[in-house]
């Protein structure tokens, strides 16, 4: 039988536990949602949900090709250019995904010949891009500059450091501006994901690079996703004008991916405009962050210190994690459960996530729910 | 300079005339749609924009997570469900994209130790799936069975065929029946990439894979992409529940993005269900594809005979390509344009697309646009 060989892999990860099954949610899902990656609780704000009622009643349901033949629409490039104005860059490409954006950005920047540099703590779709990249890759020790510098020493040619900025975990991040002092150092680009750092960090949720006063410079591009803070769909690479050029000349999964299509465009330049207009959303979502973690270490909990609106709280295994997320759950609170071989360290944890329109008295539930159904 | 390298290669591009730029479309756009892949006029169909608004309304503007965290909704289940039955499969998984459904099967079901024999002509997501897999790619030559059969025979592990149903570049079909013989005699497992046969091809549309049988089959599996038929956004792996399964398991491209929007999946489920109702769009779009054909030839046009939707016009340079392409758009017409580098056989053409719902008058006005920029 041809595809007989997973009959086998699929029995291996029933005997451990670690079986993964879709539960679909109802649009009335009664759950507190910790586990969503919705971080100022805008998907389903009704400016974002009209914003993309509108753009499919004006565009189509979709681009209709990719975004070189006919996926490219006005309102693609209004998002295009109020979001590399927010985050303070000089242009923005926007992809279908973040996953893609992130291939685009690593392969079309590391070609034959140069180095990767990539930290051990990344998402998977920049691994993948490294994967895909010409470049060879060096993976380097999580979140350590110096280990970064020492591995740039190394390399005459062209090199680019493939950082998060948020690491999607542990919520931990990234040493941006050590960093790139040592990146300068030696003349390497910095490739770094904002994926959760958009809409939560810098001033008003302009992101981590800005932030960190990297936005705009010469030597950087950043990543983002759609899908998080922005509450919709897509993902988007910011970077100097002529790097911008570049990827539609030459990224793989611009030019040969049908274009985001319009409901979801629509959504995240409607969510950016509420952003813009109401800055306080992202003090907020990083305060909730705050009070989970302050409450659940006071409750006994060994939680991370959330840097952004992730907090990851231990677990003791990764059969406890899974069984704790589940009775979490059963208790009606929603949240993230990570474990090997998902995550490389081969910790389990917890992973909740902050909204900025969580109350306190939900903050409050919540814990009271992670601690009941401790393992 | 970090990105400095970029430079030389966007002057070469400019010498060389092959400048790729983006072209923002009006809502309101005059010209006349030959280049998008929306086969069956449904982009813009009132029961599938009204789909896509219902949806975000309903439940927001994003999914929120990835699938297996809160990504996944009653909607998404509903659309799996109907797109399998549709398409005679058991079972599907629904994408952010069609390019992230061919990642995901490819790697997935080809380990370490696997042989992936890929068609020349294949789709770039196809080719980044087999970069991307652990398993040894071996390219055969285009729509060739004795060749896949020449080398399947040479290796004793598990293996599998990819290729495109119909090639994106020229929309002439793979042989599919013939090539299903070949992978049978060694035991091989098929990936096949319905993308441009879905809605055109089968009875009433239900694609490639249900012509010529294989539907269902357990050593067979389809992807297809919800952005050209459908007027949509996202894709799916269809095949046999395991196999399904597997990939909710093992697919990067599925555990580690962000679900599908609900506006993207409410407008394919309406797309589908308009399909189903009117199932005549399908032999319609066919009809569109051989009429573009037999007036092009009739003109003396080089044209490849259609086997779906797609009508490709030889064009006798890459400059003339370009320069053809972009008389017929300043004459109204939009169509799209391949040359090289972006196919590899160095054929330059232009790419027609059949809509089911072009009249007789516009098929004619179109041709005669054609001939009159003809270089
Ligand atoms: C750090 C990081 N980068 C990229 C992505 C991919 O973005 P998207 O889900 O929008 O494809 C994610 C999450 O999904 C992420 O956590
Ligand atoms: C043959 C083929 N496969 C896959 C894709 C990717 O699908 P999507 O654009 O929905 O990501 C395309 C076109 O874009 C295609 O032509």
């Amino acid at each position: 039988m041809a595809f007989g060989w997973i009959d086998e892999q699929a029995q291996a990860r029933r005997r451990a536990g670690l079986v993964r099954t879709l539960r679909p949610r109802a649009a009335d899902s009664p759950l507190l949602d910790l586990a969503g990656n919705d971080y100022l609780g805008l998907a389903r704000h009704p400016e974002v949900t009209e914003g993309a009622a509108r753009a499919a009643r004006l565009w189509g349901g979709g681009s209709t090709g990719s975004r070189l033949v006919t996926g490219t629409t006005d309102l693609h490039g209004e998002l295009e250019r109020e979001l590399a104005d927010f985050c303070g860059f000089e242009a923005a490409l926007v992809f279908s995904s973040g996953y893609a954006a992130n291939l685009a950005a690593v392969t079309a920047l590391a070609p034959h010949g140069s180095l990767i540099v990539s930290d051990a703590g990344n998402h998977a779709s920049l691994i993948d891009g490294c994967r895909l990249a010409r470049g060879t890759t060096q993976v380097v020790a999580h979140a350590d500059p110096d280990a970064v510098r020492k591995i740039l020493g190394t390399h005459p040619g062209p090199a680019v450091l493939v950082s998060d900025t948020v690491f999607s975990v542990d919520g931990d991040a990234a040493p941006l501006a050590e960093l790139a002092a040592a990146c300068r150092e030696s003349g390497a680009g910095m490739i770094i994901d904002d994926a959760h750092g958009l809409g939560v960090l810098g001033t008003g949720g302009r992101g981590a690079p800005h932030a960190a006063e990297l936005a705009g410079a010469p030597d950087v591009v950043a990543t983002v996703t759609l899908s998080k803070s922005l509450g919709s769909q897509g993902g988007a690479v910011l970077g100097p004008a002529p790097v911008i050029d570049h990827l539609v000349n030459a990224a793989r999964t611009f030019i040969f991916d049908t274009g985001l299509a319009p409901a979801a465009t629509g959504a995240a330049l409607a969510a950016l405009r509420v952003l813009r207009r109401e800055p306080e959303r992202a003090a907020q979502a990083r305060t909730v962050a705050t009070a989970l973690h302050t409450r659940l270490t006071a409750d006994g909990h060994e939680a991370v210190r959330p840097d952004a609106a992730v907090v990851s709280v231990r677990a003791p295994s990764p059969e406890q994690a899974v069984e704790w997320a589940a009775d979490c759950r059963a208790a009606g609170v929603a949240v993230g459960c990570f474990r090997p071989p998902s995550v490389p360290d081969g910790i389990s944890r917890l992973r909740l996530t902050a909204r900025a329109d969580l109350t306190d008295e939900q903050i409050g539930h919540a814990v009271g729910v992670i601690g009941a159904t401790r393992p």
